[in-house]
């Protein structure tokens, strides 16, 4: 388990052990085990939905397999249009089954996003921009108390510097519309403030593609304006290549300096050809095949590895989301999956499991008490086990340094 | 005088004319005539500071005599690092006079720029950030003082988007440092706070070169931060092309639903070969000669007139300002001039003057009053002149509509 650069994600506890009577285990031998990360090692569901909305209860897929080995937080798709295609018909009850089979799982849910220009309602084309600032704060109302019980984080808008300004589109949308009447402050405050009213305790996110200095100036609006950003999104699709660790760690330098929690939203490592570098838009980008090739596989799988490493390292970052498991309806028919369209997992997928379940995670090791009955456990921050004569108990690493007493129960 | 799309830079007045005696000159002739525009018709006035600045009143040479005859506005250099490049010696004793004999000559004057990372002083490189923002302060201050009684515009802040991330230097410099750790919004505040409290007059200026949506963020955030600005301006030097009108009108589109006076700050066309495109930092870009050629003059001369055109053509446009008369010592030693190194004009500076001085301009023309000595008098928004019989008066059309009686006096 090296440590190295990655001391801010570990934590040490003193655990001390007390037996059924409550006196303390000296000198015996206990097992301890991680059993959650609390970093966010995320991928979206969107592949899992069909299984998980399901009215029984349905055994897990081999792919939902390898999905619940490798990540602890879904993302789920309410792009407003997919969402709600006709107006007063949200997709409600099955987006919230497939939500709560996540948590019963033991995942943590976030919503993407509340408010979006791309895939918004149709139906709001032709309506004033009031009645489109009514109806956005009506539904992010709406869905976010709707879900609260099982989302935990939301997209609060998505893609805000372009927003007002897109065109790549044949009749303007009613969201861009909208942040260009109101301007895109109003609009990621309207979003917030809408969110964090139906639901103080989720994790509202800024979220975008773009990585210039745009960002930055939208990210310091929105903060000199008073607007309660809890993390800093940066989406960091990579299909036309790995950014490496040179760009990655200034742009985790620049978004940083706001002293918010960064996370990685939509990352991406394409195993094949990649994406010209003068496409703009990357949904422009469309081709009838796009293979997954051994030599991409290996390039992907030495990618993620770097590219978590680089991640992980910076103590800005909390959460990353994977965007996709399987190639099996990728985004854009990319080859940007862990796993094969046949479902067998690529090299990528085996070296972030690696990662994520064997670097950073602490098998179950034994440990033996001291006369006090006490154990020093030092390990990822996370959720832990501790095991002793059949017994169990549970305990958290939750900071540097800290200290509980455990009584192992039946 | 064609005024299909320009019909917002005219105004009629209705002029009545009285005697000595005070009684309606009735069913006479009289002439009027234009005397400046109220358009800011802007130059740099950087080659004429030599001449300007001298104690003795010198004759204006040609090429001040050139600059005049179409220029009415002129742009002055405050590079912090040109202009006091020991601290506590500031060149103000020089830089006033120049500006007294421009506005001495009938001209406005701004000053450029209060706040900029490039060029500014050297001597602030190692203070601490506390100790750079009070130096600051204490330059806008002194500064904005020293020449109210001459300078009436300032770049109250150039080029704030890149300004904390600005990395095109060995050292990084003060203002950057500034800029970067008390945000951009802080940094355009004060730049701003301290010229308005200075000279409530002045009509101060956020200016950038970035056209990108980075810019609109950033003026998002200032405008919602309260920040009072004057006019948005944009850069626009072309050295690596004319934009086209299709360009030019998207930004003004853009840029003007703020609401805000538009001042194109730094306009440039060259007369030679163009720069290539793959140039991000046009100051990278270094060549031994780059000469003026006969097609490229053609071409200049062309766009000069276009991208006038388009830019009064639109409402919110208040001042341009070109950079640079002459060749010699144009910046980057590209021909950008409407004067070549000889002295002589190229097309474009007939073009322009034909604009300005002929095209937007009411030459002498002679009228005849009514039975009540009225005229209406149809011009370019500016200050006119009317005579009869040896006696002159002065008039000024600043709105579509008004009225003015006047008394024509030796």
């Amino acid at each position: 388990m090296p440590e190295v650069h990655f001391g801010h994600r570990f934590g040490d506890v003193l655990v001390t052990v007390l037996d059924v009577d409550g006196q303390p285990l000296s000198d015996r031998e206990v097992s301890v085990e991680q059993c959650a990360h609390a970093f966010s090692f995320g991928n979206i569901g969107f592949e899992l939905i069909s299984l998980a909305s399901e009215e029984t209860d349905a055994p897990r897929s081999a792919l939902a397999d390898l999905w619940f080995d490798v990540f602890n937080t879904a993302t789920l798709p309410f792009y407003w249009g997919l969402f709600e295609p006709q107006r007063g018909r949200p997709d409600t009850a099955r987006l919230h089954r497939a939500a709560k089979w996540f948590v019963d799982h033991g995942c943590r849910v976030k919503g993407h996003p509340l408010v979006w220009h791309t895939l918004t309602a149709d139906w709001l084309r032709e309506a004033s921009t009031d009645e489109v600032e009514a109806a956005v704060r009506a539904r992010i109302r709406r869905d976010v108390a709707d879900f609260a019980d099982v989302v935990q984080a939301w997209d609060a808008i998505n893609e805000a510097v372009i927003m007002p300004v897109f065109r790549n589109e044949r009749h303007r949308n009613a969201i861009t519309r909208l942040a260009w009447d109101r301007g895109r402050i109003a609009t990621v405050r309207l979003a917030f403030e809408e969110a964090r009213a139906t639901d103080p305790a989720a994790t509202l996110v800024l979220n975008d593609f773009d990585m210039s200095t745009a960002y930055e100036c939208l990210i310091e609006g929105v903060l000199d304006a008073g607007v309660q950003v809890d993390a800093i999104g940066l989406q960091s699709h990579m299909h036309q290549g790995y950014w490496g660790e040179e760009k990655t760690l200034a742009i985790l330098e620049r978004f940083s300096r706001y002293g918010l929690p960064i996370h990685l939203t939509e990352t991406t490592l394409v195993s094949g050809q990649l994406m010209p570098p003068e496409i703009v838009d990357l949904n422009d980008y469309q081709i009838p095949s796009w293979p997954s090739t051994p030599a991409g596989e290996q390039r992907q799988a030495d990618e993620i590895v770097r590219h978590y490493r680089t991640l992980l390292a910076h103590p800005s970052v909390q959460a990353i989301t994977y965007w996709g498991l399987s190639d099996d309806g990728a985004w854009l028919g990319a080859p940007a999956g862990l796993v094969r369209a046949d479902g067998t997992p690529k090299p990528a997928y085996d070296a972030l499991r690696t990662l994520v379940k064997e670097e950073w995670w602490l098998a179950p090791t034994k440990l033996r008490t001291d006369e006090a009955g006490r154990v020093q456990v030092r390990g990822f921050l996370g959720d832990y086990r501790l095991r002793h004569a059949g017994r169990t108990a549970s305990f958290a690493i939750a900071g540097p340094e800290s200290a509980v007493t455990l009584r192992p129960e039946q």
